[in-house]
């Protein structure tokens, strides 16, 4: 029998129909391109291919813009908006627009072509979420930005149109609309039970168990009981923390180790997906806020969102998520 | 200088960034692929790869399940929900679940193996929404049942899984949370004015027609001022009516020009693109809505959706809508 589950943050109805799963067309993994790209504009070497950087960490004695460095941020060469202007609010009849202000960045991810970032040691791990931070600390300083959504797309059916590994941050003066409806569900719940959704999520997970797949100190993975997706992953820190830039310094050192872990059990044990993840967290404009919580959401894309999902906000998940768990529970991975 | 766009029903806004449809990897175009799958269960001739019939418009003196058929209704063979049994509503902790019991039906258009509905006569058009409107009229019985959502899938991009062309009908116990937010976005609108949005939007659209694509007596199609997608096409009737299956037999006969219109023209524009078209109607448990008005739309699948519309429901366009709405108005398409 399939079953309908209610995503207790935002109230969206998944459908997890494992009938599905049965279709002679199942869903295809479609594994990431490993061709190199000739010439690589993200490769070392190649950085006058790319705009001038906005933030580095490189070894001593090397200059902007030359090779030496490790992570590597730039602006969007086709950006979907710009930094420069004003956001001229306006009407047009019974319609509402603005200028597209707003901030988008590529942080190139390591020096050499690498297609996967979880092939990537822990260390360049650490100095990833590092960079997150620092460009999320720096743009907070513009009050024309409300919100930072930092992101990745791994593999042409994520979206990605480069290969070599990165993510993207995008900067906007507007709050986004799903971010909107996780802060409101969060808050509802809050106003009603006084505590935070997601420290129940927490809580219950661990509880009953069925749903992780990774458990750290101060991290826990797990599928998420109205999971959208098949494997869709999410990773919490287990101490509530509403901004994603307030995270500890010995947090970043354990989710460095953790996330990796996470991202190899996905490639291996679904042959390398594309897939996107996304880092969840509170707007610029919040102080700390007792009902949200920051989270990385890992999506593989395994089959097409089609007409229905559009449609309709449901969405037909095929695997339920305490299957895909185990599945990523028992996928040993060593990279130590 | 790219622009942020707000969709005036639902608030969700998007951004159409020009700079975008510069960058090398130009969206690409998926044809629906026309090799014949043998042997198709769409078919007629094959009637027994298919579950049995439910409803079929048939010359006289043909039997069910046998050739004889232009318009064919069958269950999913795989479907995401069943029609047997209770909802069973419960708890598990702080979540909620229910049974996934439901309707999912596919509408087999054409016995002979096409393709692409556009090709279809204008006849069969008419036949296909009378189809559509004569399920949801028998499945609004049903008191579990509350929302009967109409959609095709095109291509294999658009998560089409067989090619011969069909539609499908999923019926679910709940309003899905998109239809919701399109109904109380419309219904804080007429709160405020008195007047429906879309009733709002067409005049608008007459008056202004730069993103007009097609108008005939008592339809009007126009590419939607926040369009998320390139290429995207709302088509809606003139006449304010919230229930799509309370169309009128003359509106009927329109809509069917008027629609394979407009698909040829995407088809022509586009070079067969893949594509979903699904019909927004009004709540099974509504009686006739001042505020809202039922409409297709028809979103091509030209690029992929990647991670930072799924993070933040913001889309990234790159084709302003007044630029696709000329396009497909000067595209010149024949059928008589």
């Amino acid at each position: 029998m399939p079953e309908f589950r209610k995503d207790p943050i935002v109230g969206r109805w998944v459908i997890i129909a494992t009938e599905r799963a049965k279709r002679p067309a199942v869903p295809k993994l479609e594994a990431a391109n490993s061709t190199p790209a000739r010439p690589c504009p993200f490769c070392a070497g190649n950085e006058e291919e790319t705009p001038g950087e906005i933030l580095a960490y490189r070894d001593p004695n090397t200059k902007a813009n030359e090779p030496g460095w490790r992570v590597r941020v730039v602006p969007n060469k086709f950006p979907a908006l710009q930094v420069e202007g004003d956001l001229n609010k306006c009407g047009e009849g019974i319609y509402d627009k603005m200028n597209g202000i707003g901030v988008h960045e590529v942080i190139i991810e390591c020096p050499e072509h690498q297609v996967t970032i979880a092939n990537l040691p822990e260390e360049n791990f650490r100095e990833i979420f590092w960079v997150y931070r620092d460009r999320l600390v720096d743009l907070k300083k513009d009050p024309r930005l409300v919100y930072g959504m930092l992101f990745k797309n791994t593999g042409s059916a994520a979206g990605a149109t480069l290969e070599h590994t990165h993510s993207q941050l995008i900067v906007t003066p507007i709050v986004p609309i799903s971010v909107w409806e996780e802060m409101t569900g969060s808050l509802e719940f809050f106003n009603y039970r006084g505590r935070c959704i997601y420290c129940d999520m927490i809580r219950q997970e661990l509880s009953t168990d069925t749903r992780i797949v990774h458990d750290t100190p101060n991290f826990v993975s797990f599928a998420p009981f109205a999971s959208r997706f098949s494997f869709e992953t999410w990773v919490l820190p287990k101490h509530h923390n509403s901004h994603f830039e307030n995270i500890q310094k010995t947090e970043v050192e354990e989710l460095a180790g953790h996330f990796k872990t996470i991202l190899m059990k996905l490639e291996t044990a679904l042959d390398r997906p594309a897939y996107n993840y996304i880092i969840h967290t509170a707007p610029f404009d919040t102080q700390a806020l007792p009902h949200y919580h920051w989270h990385i959401e890992i999506i593989p894309r395994l089959a097409r969102v089609a007409g229905f999902e559009w449609g309709t906000g449901f969405y037909i998940n095929p695997i339920p998520p305490e299957q895909a768990a185990c599945v990523l529970r028992e996928t040993e991975v060593t990279w130590r």
